[in-house]
């Protein structure tokens, strides 16, 4: 089994696409240097975060899934023999759009893709107005380095969606993510969002005794509109091991390429000590797929 | 509505189940009269934990529902006129057993009972010996101080138990909890699986929008078969708002009573900013009554 070494690229959106992706470019090269096979990027790493408003000509930025960042990833991906994960905006068809993380392999095919499940719709993330919700289900994509179950941001209040991965055999959750601050939150309000994010995907690990990485945006970005403060994405992307026990972590005000091992070893290990999946009442637990059990 | 204002206690087995239960009484009444209305007891608060080996003769300690303990905490439920969440080691029949979670209600009746649905079956937790797996299901139960979502121990690692419990309108998750450290862990291991066992549980309090209180046991308790060290309970018992907030945590090593008030305003002002409940895929869930999706 091949050994996994992931790298994850926190990065601020640059003013243009063409200047992020070239950072983005040489943070995958570090990475690789540094010994990746695997770099997983941010949620819609090509351009600013543009859900702040809801305006049909941003459907612009969207592209098809093979398209030009999926190629020239690809190349990337092939010249690195490493797997990316990428995060885009997916043109499905006229008037239909996926928030779409896809994954190239180490000979630069596509390996798989994964439609965000859960979109949020919040003042300042107006998701559900450019995203469809996913179809694809929760499916983990097979690659030369393992079984990686991607989710998407939002993806990651859900413990369902960690569940049923892990259930599909993951060995990694990764999260793609672009999730910051209103600028007007105080210092409290700042570490409890940030405390809870961190707090439930380290809760994914454990239940699942599995990996779990999230690859946070960071900087802030104004509101087009100027109606708001803008967002100040708190990067602090990390990767947490089977126990929820934090490997690694970036800072929240800059960019960052992370490298760690992630150990299979860990992962047998913290099961066979905490055995959460024998003793699931599956009987049971038919009602989760209701909204709410209102009799 | 009445306010609801939470005590826990966290003690150590006094040797005997009388000198337990006089302590288990004295903190109840300290607890009361700091104001708590609903007081929450540790797992099989009544005895030493007893599942540290496989010995037919401690099915001695079980107890049928309603019967001794249930009487005379009723009596102190209806004197100090405050909720009170007892833990027993409920005999329904000859051959089966159950770890079962009792509510008394302000007027000494019992409001109702949950019996553990998760049992674990660890060296030095051998509950699968003693408990038969619940039967009750993932049910709320009401009392004159609101829908109390009660859980044991082992559940607290299944998020799963968590979002039914909410789902079915729960205000409040609350975890009589039996769990401790081999003492031949080293520290690192120790604040790993300490850690992990917070995080998870500030994980239900965010994915559910709601307040979540561990009330565990303290003190180490010596293996009677000699053949390990014994289990070396770490307290900590704690209470975590709606973000996964910590609002009050009890030392590692010692007795505690803790008060704190729950407001439910904060669980509708956090479900209003994280609105995770609107986006459930409760079209993709299925999956989760499954053992494992392998194909």
């Amino acid at each position: 089994m091949t050994k996994l070494t992931l790298g994850l690229v926190q990065q601020r959106y640059a003013g243009s696409t063409a200047d992020t992706v070239a950072a983005t470019v040489r943070y995958v090269r570090t990475a690789a240097s540094r010994g990746a096979n695997l770099v997983c990027l941010q949620e819609l790493h090509t351009s600013a975060y543009f859900c702040q408003t809801e305006d049909t000509t941003q459907f612009d930025l969207a592209e098809t899934i093979p398209g030009p960042h999926t190629q020239a990833l690809g190349a990337l991906a092939r010249e690195l023999n490493i797997v990316i994960v990428s995060s885009l905006f997916e043109r499905r068809a006229a008037g239909l759009f996926h928030n779409t993380a896809v994954v190239l392999e180490r000979d630069g095919a596509i390996a798989g893709r994964y439609r965000k499940m859960h979109i949020p719709d919040d003042p300042g993330f107006y998701e559900k107005f450019y995203f469809a919700p996913g179809d694809l289900g929760f499916t983990p994509i097979d690659t030369s380095v393992g079984r990686l179950g991607v989710l998407i941001c939002w993806d990651q209040w859900y413990p369902e969606a960690a569940r049923l991965m892990a259930l599909a055999g993951a060995e990694i959750l990764l999260y793609p993510t672009a999730i910051g601050w209103d600028p007007r939150d105080d210092g409290n309000e700042r570490t409890r969002q940030r405390e809870a994010w961190i707090s439930i995907q380290r809760g994914h690990a454990i239940a699942n005794g599995l990996t779990v990485a999230a690859v946070n945006r960071v900087g802030h970005e104004p509101d087009p509109s100027e109606q708001t403060a803008g967002i100040e994405f708190w990067g602090s992307s990390f990767v947490a091991g089977p126990q929820g026990e934090i490997l690694t972590q970036a800072a929240e005000d800059d960019d960052a390429v992370i490298v760690v091992e992630v150990s299979r070893e860990r992962t047998e290990d913290v099961r066979r000590i905490w055995p959460f999946f024998r003793d699931r009442r599956t009987d049971a637990y038919g009602d989760i797929t209701r909204r709410w059990r209102d009799g």
